[in-house]
């Protein structure tokens, strides 16, 4: 059976795994990643790949990355978290590893792996939404994977849903992430929390008495004991994110939208809600089919596998 | 050379052209559409062909229709504007004729059309903004056609850009067509001409001292004589269209955005405000590409060209 | 003790009381209203005072009524579900009952009734925000009732609330009562019904199975069952209305705000979330005083009472 | 003729002047305001005083000051830009210059100076809009200056206005002045030529080539030029200052509204957009009165002014 080795490259780790055929991790290994020195990145890479091959039969290598990768999928003209800008990994870790490898943008890799193994197994046309710090996205339409003309499709977190909205990290305004990241779930907790709003005592306690100290965590483990203000916090995050999923929709025509990302481990709690206001904009004299919303399922593991198996291909 | 025959089949107008595989239309006949009764539609199709196809060796055809056509391209599962239900056009048509038919959503025709001879013929991923009573879009990306799921992708028209926004037709609110189409033009003109603001004076005389009577194509006109209030207008609708465009780039990430349907006419009275408001919303620091905003070149004969070019393949 | 007889004047019913110097109604009167005939109504009007006046020794009598009044308080001068045009009410009853009249804006009158005797007995300066069918408003500031420049102050609910926001009757769009009014809680529910959400299954069957059937009354009446739907429901609403109140503590910087109307029966499950949506409003670092948002107390004879107390001084 | 001393005091300049009956300043002086040092401010009031009542006859002294005044209207409670905490001003200046004093809030007391003197001299319902860094305002209702409940009414600026909108410096978000200050003509204006949008360029010329130099006041210049872009942005802002105009009518009714404050310097470039929104938004069907929008008369003496006669009275 045929194996390849992914690489998921992040800001603060490196992760790296043999990936069989059907998308089983084989064996994984993670590392610091030494983000501010683009030739240490590659080391670090490199040392990763060579463990992993040593103890398994690998031929390609796929390396996810978070950034903008040109067409070619070999060069990263620009990393936000990483040293890297215009280097060409797909050369240098090819000299470095003697083996074939591919460079992808890390939220395209990860929608590759959840198409190929997970959530988006059984359709062609998927979307998949990570919700974490910030909102991220990864396309494959009509079975393939969709980059876009400059490499950046599916950049959903930075849809506009509100025209003179909250002021985006990014310098504009009104960006989806603003409203339906784990950011924006921690902006509203202390909000509440530090204008003592009757019902965030809970939440205040949990983090010690001290509103700087709530977090995205926090908040779901008092939904799951049933605190109703920390419900009402991820209900009203996943309302944004089911109305901005409902426009997505208008545009992608997708036929499954996974939720993936650290804050989609709230699960129904989020989801439930999500659900509830898409579908509350589908129009039913429009004949509007029903998209599904599902939960993803590889975890953080998707980029990896992602890469791995679009090395092979 | 190959010719074919390409149908643009819409709620007033049946419009037929031979087109051949540059995407000249050698001949082009019009007639009424008996858009009430289903049999008639069809058999008011058949007859634009059969004249067509008795003067050109017409090889296919391509039925360009108002409406949600199922995958195989041959159903037309509901038309807005058409007494079409679940009509097997394609069955049906090709034992009217004798010649292969395919079927195809009419944006998606018109899309496919200024992508392979019109605006978009020099790229891979295009996306065609029709701005007519509504809003529509067609969507081409790594150079083929994309339907969606359902054959309903590019609905952009119903994209929300307000939460809480204008109630529109279609059951929701906020959508991207109650402030980007010629319909909101219309709107915003009869309430400003109506509530007699300052400098509407010349736009409510050009209507025959009614405001009922102003319509887009008086809007132009004035716009186009400098007259601010009219100007100011269309700056308006340009601003909106641009941020639409802006958040469309996030998600689909085209090389070229192409913008056509009746209000386009106005020009670059139309396209500068919507360039001028997509690039504010570019920021420099993301390394964001340009795409391109372009007028479209074909009028209204993109969804016929595009629909003959379609059945030839 | 001087007694004064009050007359709230709607489109439906015309409700008359005889109201001591404590605020108590002694007696009350309620008939159907002819509101399409102007004579009718002050005839009718009359006739009720004449049978309260009969058995009590009323000094003055006070008309509330829902239209625009003139600073005099003497003319009616646009009624809108009433046949009122320019109406000298107070010279046409004082002529028909031989007792000084004094005419009122019914939502000034509730107000004044609510101030002297019921929400806002103990401050100086006082909101009362009705949600009804629309949301409406009555001022009393530094202790006296504050009628505006044209008599049309705190028309709060058509204060825009959302740019480009849904349409409101009025004519203007994104008006505070589209989002915050008994008419908005229906819209809400109806559509959550039709479009099937889950969990709206309880609101329905509730309804006889027809989302057309679902009102207020019933949302309210689950939400007292605990139905989670429901109690969603009321709970927007309830953000809209603490929301729209930290936007007018901002301008009008009053002591306590009441809130009657309809969908005030709801009581704390439209309070509290109001409560919460405000307080999350209000900043520490600014040294925000907190004003007190109450359930008005006088139910639907504030307008009554108040009207009468007015007639007397 | 009776005469009193005005001071207004700011962040940056302490301004004190003497004032007759009919509103004229007949001697004004101006120092430098040491605002880190409670009692050295104290002090350089007291110091422009003495000079003043030195060489006039002066009965009293109105201190108009950014802050929150109790109902009394001696003591500062919170001063935003100046070291006051909880400090009796009016007793502290009374010991040190034996006059009676009164302290005002300076917003209040600039629309004050204006009612009495200036663009609401005619009125009796008056709201002050000044548009500077922020947007304060003042409210003269029943020609009575209004304090409201808790010495804070007629902060106009913090009114929302987009819901989820632009994060405001004072905690909240959508807040009327991050869409209608000076500020916000900065900010687009930056943000606009930074982009390189079409036109902009010969704003940035003007400021030297660096978008960080754009203020106001070159908006305004070029502006007055007939430079289209700066236009545009004046135009934008007036829109904005407009619409919440209409907002505060619908609770206020005022007579005028007057627009002072620095950007108000742009006159009919601003004005001008601004009556045109409130127009817009003005229903004829409702018989909505029709408040006047006028430019404010006394420029930064307005609140000296205003301080001096609410001393007198």
């Amino acid at each position: 059976m045929s194996l390849a080795c992914g690489v998921d490259v992040g800001g603060t780790k490196i992760a790296g795994g043999v990936v069989d055929e059907e998308g089983t991790v084989l064996e994984e290994l993670r590392v610091e990643s030494p983000a501010s020195d683009a030739d240490a990145i590659e080391e670090a890479i490199a040392g990763v790949v060579k463990q992993l091959a040593s103890r398994h039969q690998v031929e390609a290598v796929g390396v996810g990355a978070a950034g903008y990768i040109d067409k070619a999928r070999s060069t990263v003209l620009f990393a936000p978290n990483l040293a890297w800008r215009d280097v060409n990994l797909k050369a240098d870790l090819e000299s470095r590893l003697d083996l074939p490898v591919v460079v992808e943008n890390d939220a395209n890799a990860a929608a590759w792996g959840e198409f190929s193994y997970g959530a988006g197994h059984d359709v062609e046309d998927f979307l998949l939404v990570t919700v974490g710090t910030g909102v991220g996205g990864g396309l494959v339409l009509d079975g393939r994977l969709y980059r876009g003309a400059f490499g950046v499709a599916a950049e959903i977190g930075h849809m506009r849903v509100v025209p003179g909205g909250l002021t985006c990290g990014c310098g504009k305004s009104g960006c989806f992430e603003q409203y339906a990241s784990g950011s924006a779930l921690v902006r509203e907790a202390r909000a509440g929390v530090a204008s003592g709003i009757p019902g965030s005592e809970a939440l205040l306690a949990r983090a010690g008495g001290d509103a700087e100290q709530v977090t995205g965590p926090l908040v779901t483990e008092l939904a799951r004991d049933g605190d109703p203000f920390s419900l009402g916090l991820l209900a009203q995050l996943g309302r944004w994110l089911g109305e901005g999923v409902a426009s997505l929709a208008e545009v992608l025509d997708p036929r499954v939208v996974a939720v993936g990302g650290g804050v989609s481990e709230a699960g129904d709690l989020l989801l439930g809600p999500a659900k509830e206001a898409f579908h509350r904009e589908l129009v039913e004299d429009r004949h509007d089919p029903a998209l599904e919303i599902r939960p993803a399922r590889l975890g953080n593991r998707a980029g990896l596998i992602g890469a791995a198996d679009l090395a092979r291909r």
